[in-house]
């Protein structure tokens, strides 16, 4: 700490991301990433707007962008926010839309940026536990709250839970903000988008980095009724009017106006999801079922630190948190199916799993 | 205002960026832009990172731009802080560096985004006038204060300030951070990165915006000691791990090597603006002494609104800013010798002005 800092960075405990090995050589399933690529007619788009047109200032409100995320999902475009990947969207939300009196409620195992957010922007927060299975209960979460924000799917757990559930929820929960974070929706669940337009008072929020094999691009959406955008907007024009640069406006677009690149990319995810986690149960471990392109497992024998480290001595890499609840537990990517034979082949090889 | 909102969001006066014209039949000089592109080289990385790998996360320490950037400035990585435009940079400034008791301290005429992000982030301020001739004034500035900020050149004055001016001032104020704001420094004056080592409270932020001609690419930096770095880096960590994608990584590594056409195109910039003061001067404009890419002008008999109207009919945009002590200044944008003869021609079309 220094004198010169202001009082707050002191008490900052910082989002660590998963490691982004500079090495090629290494099999990489911690982090999440799509392993087919983008649509050939995203890079396409990003390679035409590589000109002289950069010396220029990107448009400050992304208008191509909103427009055709608008008529993805049949909404306007006053109901749709852009930002430079989803964790600058949330940030957002935490500071212009969760800081009120009472405290914010979110699952106890969930996207762990939730409370370093709550660190930076100063907002109260309580955990709501998940349950024995690993599901958001609900009707846990008490209606006196400055906002819910849950992952669906939630990350790292992979589970899902059903539209009613949160359409509950919100009939009970309208004096605050309902922020359903859907970072892997693409792969699973129902995505609530079309709720926005009968409660005013939810915001979804979508990326393309998974679902469009887009995360070294940087772009990430919020869905709600324009009032709520009205305040995003206002804070972002209060801290950054340009956070969508030419190359990502124009890639996105094109990448979300690929239907058919999108679907046959995800299908490919979900049956090799399939396919790892029979195997995966085959080899002794715990698989929740998951609606997301990762797994998160448990060995009934083996320590998850201790898999972990075999892996890694084997150059792939899987996600281990450090919570207690979920400390013997993997995350782990679906890749393609190349790497994921060569994960059950290092797990087969590990000592006593085969 | 809606009840869902964060108290200080309805208080919030976003900043409202320069008309960004979907039209490319206009004479663009309201926004400071590079008249001549980024370097081939520039582009060429880019185009060259278009590629599957953009379904990976960049990196997130952007460690090949702070190398960059630590070997043109012969400084350590450990001094350098990147974002995405400096506009996010002074964000994270305002926020971890310039909140304390005290209030802060800028310009009264100066770049209209400070006092936004105070607003933001809930940090008091206090103006200091700009003498008669528009210079800032160090000498005005008290020692008691939460921070010092500037812009050297100012903006949109184009005025510079001394390096014994600055250096005085942080003489005797070493108590709280110093930054200043070199967006414009590629055009002239003198810059303070050299400072850092000797001053352990001063940051230097500069920009590829104007200098690089990738204002569309969003790339900003802080240079200053490794104490004040790695409280941005904290702030940063908190926010969005990741705010450079892969593209914008590439291409600013690259421009910021390519030294031969940065000078090439900065000389041309510098030639055609001390031509169009002199024109300015020879058609009844007080044309201030610029060391930008833009010069700020006033007219002896037109107000400045009417000749950006006269100007605008003529589909040429000018800046003008509604500010009590400048409103008669227009600020000009230093185009090609082309935009600015057609900049000319219209003002002696204008009546009375030839």
């Amino acid at each position: 700490m220094s004198e010169l800092w202001s009082a707050i960075v002191n008490d900052l405990t910082p989002y660590v991301p998963g490691e982004q090995p500079t090495s090629n050589n290494v099999i990489k399933l911690n982090t999440n990433e799509n392993p087919y690529g983008p649509s050939p007619a995203a890079l396409d788009a990003i390679r035409a707007e590589a000109t002289d047109s950069l010396r220029l200032y990107p448009d400050p409100q992304a208008q191509k962008l909103k427009a055709a995320l608008a008529k993805f999902h049949t909404i306007r475009e006053a109901q749709v926010f852009v930002g430079n990947g989803s964790d600058e969207v949330l940030a957002h939300i935490f500071h212009g839309l969760l800081k009120h009196d009472e405290p914010i409620l979110f699952p106890d195992i969930s996207y762990s940026f939730y409370p370093v957010y709550c660190g930076l922007y100063d907002v109260a927060f309580k955990t709501v536990a998940v349950n024995d299975s690993f599901e958001i209960d609900l009707d846990e979460y008490p209606s006196k709250n400055g906002g819910v924000i849950f992952p669906n799917p939630n990350a790292p757990t992979g589970r899902a839970l059903s539209r009613d559930k949160v359409k509950a929820l919100l009939n009970r929960n309208r004096r605050s903000v309902v922020v359903v974070d859907e970072a892997y929706i693409a792969f699973g669940g129902h995505s609530l988008v079309d709720l926005i337009e009968l409660y005013d008072n939810l915001l979804v929020v979508q990326t393309l980095s998974k679902s469009h094999a887009l995360a070294g691009l940087r772009v990430g959406f919020a869905f709600g009724d324009s009032k709520l955008i009205e305040a995003l907007e206002r804070v972002k024009n209060s801290f950054n009017p340009y956070p969508l640069d030419r190359l990502a406006i124009a890639g996105a677009v094109a990448a979300i106006e690929d239907r058919t690149y999108f679907e046959s990319s995800r299908d490919k995810v979900l049956a090799t999801r399939e396919r790892l986690s029979t195997a995966l149960r085959g080899l002794g471990f715990e698989v929740l079922p998951s609606q997301t392109n990762f797994v998160f497992v448990s060995h009934k024998t083996y320590s998850a630190n201790t898999i972990a480290q075999a892996l890694r001595d084997r150059s792939i890499l899987v996600r281990h948190f450090d919570h207690p609840r979920t400390m013997n537990f993997l995350r782990v990517t679906v890749g393609t199916d190349i790497e994921v034979d060569a994960l059950l082949n290092a797990l087969r090889d590990i000592s006593g799993l085969a």
